[in-house]
């Protein structure tokens, strides 16, 4: 059996996937992924998701430059969660972050943990959001 | 506004949980948390979860000894998701392993690529699975 077929996706046929930094461990984001994006992914080395509100695969960086080359890719226990670890090329985050989990919960209140990477704007362009 | 309210939670109430070894850096697990055990969690500092399977609120190491105490909780730019860095006792896995995460896949073919720290049976008993 194909292992990408023992996998369980949700009713939305998706499955969770964490994706970290290879070289500094940093948690950089949390994206989904369908079958044809982990086919993909694994026929390209770079990380292609699911992109649940344009409806269409998305190979993270194709626009920004920005990509995600595979150099693991490990499932849980229970089949429905995966942990990819990837080179990444600038910041994983489109608000120009390093890591998406820039902001923390202290004493009830967000604070931004980080430094900005990047702007957006030079990446993205103003229409970026 | 209480961070928790701007959280956002998906149909069923929940949003994910990336548990980090706050001093390996390894990923540990991925699990669903609620509103209510968020807020628990921020209370005694310990992660606590929703399990889906057994419709509760689920005291990570309640059973085995094996608790999470919680050294930072982020969230990321979407606010959908959540990455709990954690001192970890034990093995975060119910199969015995430091990480749910003990299975790569290798040209195609699922790969163990960590020893197995603890023996299930003897933290969970036999009914264990």
């Amino acid at each position: 059996m194909n292992i990408l077929d023992d996998l369980k996706y949700n009713e939305q046929g998706l499955i969770p996937a964490i994706v970290q930094d290879a070289t500094s461990g940093r948690v950089l984001m949390m994206a989904w992924m369908n079958r044809e994006s982990l086919e993909r992914t694994l026929e390209i080395g770079e990380m292609v998701y699911w992109s649940r509100s344009r409806r269409e695969l998305w190979h993270k960086g194709a626009t920004s430059g920005h990509t995600q080359k595979v150099i693991d890719l490990a499932f849980d226990c229970d089949r429905d969660a995966l942990l990819a670890r990837v080179e990444q090329v600038g910041a994983a985050c489109h608000e120009g972050y390093q890591s998406c989990f820039f902001r923390s919960i202290q004493s009830g209140e967000p604070v931004v943990t980080e430094e900005r990477l990047v702007d957006p704007e030079k990446v993205y362009g103003k229409a970026a959001q």
